[in-house]
C-alpha cells in the first residue's frame, strides 16, 4: 500500500511512524512544505525569552532519523498544492518544479494557520508576526534587536500570553491588547482575572475590550478601536487560529464549522480514501456532542496513531474530544477542561457552578500554595460539564483528574469518593478536587445555596444584607459596601443580633466558613445564601465595588 | 438526638463538624482519650526533622474552637472503656474517675495502633519508640539528645521511611531492617528498588529480607535474624498498625480480618445504633472485592463525612476503597493505586503488566525529570488494577489520574484518550499516562510480546538472544551478558546478522526503542520479545547480573 500525508509535524509524523510500525511494507511519503517535521510547536515561545536556550531542541525528529528508525520518506520544502481524488494523485511544489504523486491512502495533517484579522495597515507594516513555525520564529528573533523595547500583543489566548511572557522576560516592555472583556477568553471572566491581576502584579500593560484598528508608520504606531495610540517595535498577531482547509475545500471534500474539515469515527473525509486527523478537522465535543475545533497537541497526536490504526483496520476510533488546555503566565497555572460556564450557558444546559479555594498540599506542610478551581456541572443529574482552575503549583494535577473523571463520566458525586495520593509534601486528606466534589453536592442536595459574584451587587441593591463572617483582622483587605461583620466562632452567641425578616448572603474568605453559618443560619430559621468563591473571588474580579480603608 | 463519638481525629472529627452541619440541634459528645483532638498525624515525622517547626501547626483545631465554630462538645484525656450496647451506654475513664454517658447513636473511629512484634528484650529497652501521635511524638523528640548518633527503624513501610528520611535530615546516622524482601512492600519489588537505591545514596544503611529478634542493653544493641549486630541510640518500630477494635470486640461487635470492625453499606457494624469508621474497620477492596484494611487518612476523612448522612438519613454510602498511597523519599516520589502486582496474582487475576518511564514535562524545555510507571492490568478486558510510579516530579499527579481512571472504571483502551494539559511546563502531547496506555493496549493486542525483567536469566540460559538496541555510547552504564548490539538507526541495514532461527529479546534503555526494533522484526518473520522496562528497570532492580567494562 502506499501512503501519502500532507504534513509532517504533530498529527501527521504521528500516523507516519505508528503506520510503520504496523505495515512495515507500505510506502510511506510524507510532505511538509516547511524547512522542518517533527518539530515542538509549543516549545516556540519559549525559544524567545531564552528559556529553551537550543534551538535544536525544538527539532524532536528529523527526516535522517525518520529514515533510519522507521523507513519513512520525508520531504521538507515540498507544498501539496492539488489533490485529484479521482485519479487518487497530489501535486506537489519542490524548489519551483511541480511534481505528481500518487496514493491509495491519503492523510491530511495540515494544521491550523493564524488568523489574521483585517487592520489598516497590516500589509504595509514591517514589525508584525505570527507564530506557527520555525521560520516564524527566526524571523520574530532577526526582529528582535538591540532597540527593541516597546511589545505590543494582539489576542490574549494561550499563545499571545506565552508571547507575552516570553518577550518580558527578554527584557521588553509589553503590551497586550483583547478584544474579548477578558485575557484568555476560553476560561470564564472571574478566572480570567487572577491572570489579568498576575500580568499587572509583572508590569505588561492590559486592554481589553479593545482591538487594533490600524497600524501607521510601517507599524510603529497601532491605533485601537478605543482611540488609544501605541506605540510598538515588534508587534505579535495571536488572535487565533483556523483550520488550514484550503487543499481539502479545492479537492472537493466536505468543510464544516469555520472551514474544519468533516471526518467520520475512522477519521475518514467525504472522500474515503482521503483521511484527515489534528488541528484542521472538526471534532465531536464529548460533552455536548457539538461540533467544535480544538487546536491542541494532545488530540492531534492521538488522532495520528488512529488514522494509522484506521488505515490498517480497526474502527471507529474518533471518540472526540473534550479539550483541556493549560498556560502558565509568569508564576501562575492557568487550566480549563471541557465546557466554560459561558459556554454552557450558551449550550443550553442546565448549569450550576462552584469556586473553591484550597491548598496544593497539606498547609500545615511548608510551602503549600492557593488553588483556585471552579466546577461546572448540571445540578441535577451532577453530570460534569467542565472546570478550571488557577494557582502556583498543582493546578495541572487537578484538571487532569477532573478531566479523567469527565471521561470516565463520573459525577460531581463521585468527586468525593476520589482516593488521590495524600502525604504531606503532595497533597491533602481532602483533595481540593474531593472539596470541589462535597462543595458541588451540598449545591445539587439543597443543603447550600448560592449567590454568584455577579449577582450581589443587584441582590444587596434589593435590600438583601451581607452578612461577613471573617475576622475582624481579615478586613484591611476590604470589606463590602453595607456589611455586617460577625466572626463565625462568635454568630452562635451573637446570632439573635440578626434581624430574621430580613435575607442574607453570607460571606467569608473562601466560602467555607460562609457555609458553615449558612448552615447554621438556615437551621435556625434564616432565609440565607453563600456568596460562592466568597470574598477572595470577589475581590479579584470586582476590586472597585469593595471599601477599603 | 444524642450522638456520641469514640476517637476525635480523621474520621471522628469529620463526622462531628458534619453532623452538626446536618443536625444544629443534636447534642453531639466527642470522647478522646489523648490529650489532642483533630491533629495532622500525618505531618508528624516532619516535626523530627524540623521541616515542619512549629508544633502547633500540627493542631487543625482544638476543643475551643470546636465549640466555638460548631458546638460540640469535645473531651480530651476521656478515654472509652467499655460499651453496653444493650442499655446504650459507654463507660468513660476521666482523671481516674469513671462516668456513664448515654447515647442514641454511636460513632467508633478509634483508629488503628501501632503493632508491636515480639522481640525479646523489648520491655527492657529505653529507646524504642512508635509514632501515632503527639504524645508519641515528644517522646521522640526527648529521647534525641545532644548524644544520639545511631538510629534504626524497623520496618519500611510508609511511616518507616518518612521517619528514616526525618532521622536523618536531622543528623542521625539511619539504619533501616525491613522483614520483607524489599522495602515499601505494597509496592512490587522492581520499583521498591528505586526506593532502596535512592535510601543507600543518601547514605542510609537497609538490611531487607531480615528483622530484629532481639534487644539487648536496654534496647542499646540490636541482634538481627541474620546474625548481624546493630548499635543503636534511638529506635523506631514502624512494621504496621492493626485495627484498635479492642473496644469494640468487648461489646460483642462483629470483627473480621485481622481484627478489623465489620460495618455495612451505611457504616453500621452488627448493632444497628453503632457506627464504625477509619482505620479500625474492613473496606471493601473495590477493586477484586475482597475484605482489606486500609490506614489513610483521606479514606478515614470521607468515611467520618458519610457516617454523619448516614445517621442524618443518607442510604449506602460506603462504596469501599481502593487504597491509594504515596510517600517522598528524599528526591524521590514513590507511589501506588489499586492493586500492585503481587497481590493481583495472590487474588488470582489474570494479570498482565508494563512498565514506562518518561518525563514529568516535555523533554524538551528544561528541568524535565524521569517518572517510571507501572500498570497492573487484565489484558484481556482491558481493567486497570493497579498503578506505581517512582521519579523526583509529576507521580503524584500521574497516579491520581490512574486512581481516577480506576474510579471511572477506565480500561487500559481508555487512557490514550485522556486529554491532559499539555504545555512545555507541565505535560507532553503524550503524558506518560496516555503512553502507559498505548503500551498496554499493543500487549493486550499481541501487537507486543513481553518479557519480564525477572524472566530474562533463565530464557537466556534457554537459548534465547538478548538485542540491545541502544547506541554504542549507552552501554558504558553497563551490558547484558552476551547479548549483541545493532543500535535501532542501524537495525534496517544490519537485520540480515540477526538469525532467524533463533529467538530474541530486544532491550534498549526504556523499552521504547526495542518496542520499535521488535514490531520491525516481527515483521519480518522473527520470533521477538521486548524487556519490559528494558535496561532501566533491569539495571535498577538486577544490577548484579550485569556487565561493566
Ligand atoms: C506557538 C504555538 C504554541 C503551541 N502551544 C501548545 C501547547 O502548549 N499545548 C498544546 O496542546 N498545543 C499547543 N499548540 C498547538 C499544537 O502545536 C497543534 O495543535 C498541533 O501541532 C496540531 O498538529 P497538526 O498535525 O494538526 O498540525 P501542525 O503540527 O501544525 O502540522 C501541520 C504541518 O502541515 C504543513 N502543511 C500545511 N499545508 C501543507 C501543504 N499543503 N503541503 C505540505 N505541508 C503542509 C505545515 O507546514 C505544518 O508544518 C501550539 C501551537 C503553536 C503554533
Ligand atoms: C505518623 C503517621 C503518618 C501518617 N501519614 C499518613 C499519610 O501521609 N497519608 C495518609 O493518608 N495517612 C497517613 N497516616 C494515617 C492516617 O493518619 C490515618 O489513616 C487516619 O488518621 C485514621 O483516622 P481514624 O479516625 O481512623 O483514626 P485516628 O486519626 O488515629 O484517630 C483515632 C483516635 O481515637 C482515639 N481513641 C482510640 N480509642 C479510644 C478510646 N477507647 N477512647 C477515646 N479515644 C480513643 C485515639 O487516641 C486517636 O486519637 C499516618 C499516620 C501516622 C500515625
Ligand atoms: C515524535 C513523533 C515523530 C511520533 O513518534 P512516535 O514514535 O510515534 O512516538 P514516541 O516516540 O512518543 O513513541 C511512542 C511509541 O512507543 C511506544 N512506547 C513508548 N514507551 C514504551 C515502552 N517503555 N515500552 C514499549 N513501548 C513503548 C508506544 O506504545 C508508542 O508506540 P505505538 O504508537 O505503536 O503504540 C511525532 O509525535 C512528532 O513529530 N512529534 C513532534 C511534533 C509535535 O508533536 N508537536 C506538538 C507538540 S509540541
Ligand atoms: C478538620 C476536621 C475537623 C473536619 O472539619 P470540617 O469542617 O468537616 O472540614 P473542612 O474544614 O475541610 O471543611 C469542609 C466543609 O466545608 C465545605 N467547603 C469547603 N470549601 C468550601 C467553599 N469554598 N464553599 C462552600 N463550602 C466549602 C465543604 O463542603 C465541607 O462541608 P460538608 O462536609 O458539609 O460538605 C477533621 O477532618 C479533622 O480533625 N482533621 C484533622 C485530622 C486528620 O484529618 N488527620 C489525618 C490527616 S493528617
Ligand atoms: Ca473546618
Ligand atoms: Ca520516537
Amino acid at each position: 500500500m502506499k501512503i501519502v500525508i500532507i504534513g509532517g509535524v504533530a498529527g501527521g509524523m504521528s500516523a507516519a511512524t505508528r503506520l510503520r510500525r504496523l505495515m512495515d511494507d507500505a510506502e510511506i511519503i510524507v510532505f511538509e512544505k516547511g524547512p522542518f517535521v517533527s518539530f515542538a510547536n509549543c516549545g516556540l515561545p519559549y525559544f524567545v525569552s531564552g528559556e529553551i536556550s537550543q534551538r535544536d531542541a525544538l527539532l524532536v525528529q528529523t527526516p535522517e532519523s525518520l529514515k533510519a528508525r522507521f523507513n519513512l520518506d520525508v520531504r521538507p520544502f515540498h507544498e501539496v498544492t492539488a489533490i485529484s481524488p479521482a485519479t487518487h494523485t497530489i501535486t506537489v511544489q519542490f524548489n519551483g518544479q511541480e511534481q505528481t504523486e500518487t496514493y491509495d491512502k491519503l492523510i491530511l495533517s495540515p494544521g491550523a494557520k493564524p488568523f489574521t484579522p483585517p487592520i489598516t495597515g497590516l500589509v504595509e507594516a514591517k514589525n508584525v508576526y505570527s507564530l506557527r513555525n520555525v521560520p516564524d520564529l527566526d524571523k520574530i528573533m532577526t526582529g528582535i534587536t538591540a532597540d527593541t523595547q516597546q511589545a505590543v500583543v494582539i489576542g490574549a489566548g494561550f499563545i499571545g500570553l506565552e508571547m507575552a511572557e516570553n518577550l518580558k522576560k527578554r527584557g521588553l516592555d509589553v503590551t497586550i491588547i483583547e478584544k474579548a472583556p477578558h485575557v484568555l477568553p476560553p476560561l470564564d471572566e472571574e478566572m480570567a482575572a487572577y491572570v489579568k491581576n498576575e500580568l499587572l502584579r509583572v508590569g505588561i500593560h492590559v486592554y481589553t475590550s479593545d482591538s487594533a484598528i490600524s497600524f501607521a508608520d510601517a507599524g510603529k504606531k497601532i491605533v485601537l478601536e478605543s482611540g488609544t495610540k501605541l506605540t510598538s517595535d515588534l508587534t505579535i498577531l495571536s488572535v487565533g487560529v483556523q483550520p488550514e482547509s484550503s487543499l481539502a475545500k479545492a479537492a472537493g471534500l466536505e468543510l464544516g464549522l469555520r472551514g474544519g474539515i468533516v471526518v467520520n469515527e475512522n477519521y475518514q473525509t467525504s472522500n474515503s480514501d482521503i483521511y484527515a486527523v489534528g488541528d484542521a478537522i472538526i471534532v465531536k465535543q464529548q460533552i455536548n456532542q457539538q461540533d467544535g475545533l480544538i487546536s491542541l497537541a494532545s488530540p492531534a497526536n492521538r488522532q495520528g496513531r488512529q488514522v494509522a490504526d484506521a488505515i490498517a483496520g480497526k474502527k471507529q476510533l474518533n471518540r472526540g474530544s473534550i479539550g483541556t488546555a493549560i498556560v502558565r503566565v509568569f508564576d501562575l497555572a492557568a487550566a480549563s477542561t471541557g465546557l466554560s460556564e459561558r459556554s454552557a450557558k450558551l449550550a443550553k444546559l442546565p448549569v450550576a457552578v462552584v469556586h473553591t479555594s484550597g491548598k496544593d498540599h497539606a498547609s500545615y506542610y511548608p510551602g503549600a500554595s492557593d488553588i483556585t478551581l471552579k466546577l461546572v456541572f448540571n445540578p441535577i443529574t451532577g453530570k460534569i460539564y467542565g472546570a478550571q482552575g488557577i494557582g502556583k503549583k498543582g493546578v495541572d494535577k487537578r484538571i487532569d483528574i477532573l478531566a479523567t473523571a469527565i471521561k470516565g463520566k463520573l459525577t460531581i458525586f463521585d468527586l468525593p469518593e476520589l482516593e488521590l495520593t495524600y502525604a504531606p509534601p503532595f497533597g491533602s486528606a481532602k483533595d481540593p478536587v474531593n472539596m470541589l466534589g462535597y462543595v458541588a453536592m451540598n449545591i445539587a442536595e439543597g443543603l447550600s445555596e448560592s449567590v454568584q459574584w455577579y449577582e450581589v451587587k443587584d441582590q444587596l441593591s434589593k435590600g438583601k444584607i451581607l452578612l461577613d463572617v471573617r475576622n475582624p483582622d481579615e478586613l484591611a483587605q476590604g470589606t463590602f459596601p453595607n456589611s455586617i461583620n460577625i466572626p463565625l466562632s462568635e454568630l452562635r452567641e451573637r446570632i439573635k443580633e440578626l434581624d430574621a425578616s430580613k435575607e442574607y448572603i453570607v460571606s467569608c474568605q473562601s466560602g467555607l466558613r460562609s457555609y458553615i453559618a449558612e448552615r447554621q443560619l438556615k437551621q435556625h430559621g434564616f432565609t440565607v445564601k453563600n456568596l460562592d468563591g466568597a470574598f477572595a473571588l470577589y475581590h479579584t474580579v470586582l476590586p472597585e465595588e469593595l471599601k477599603y480603608v
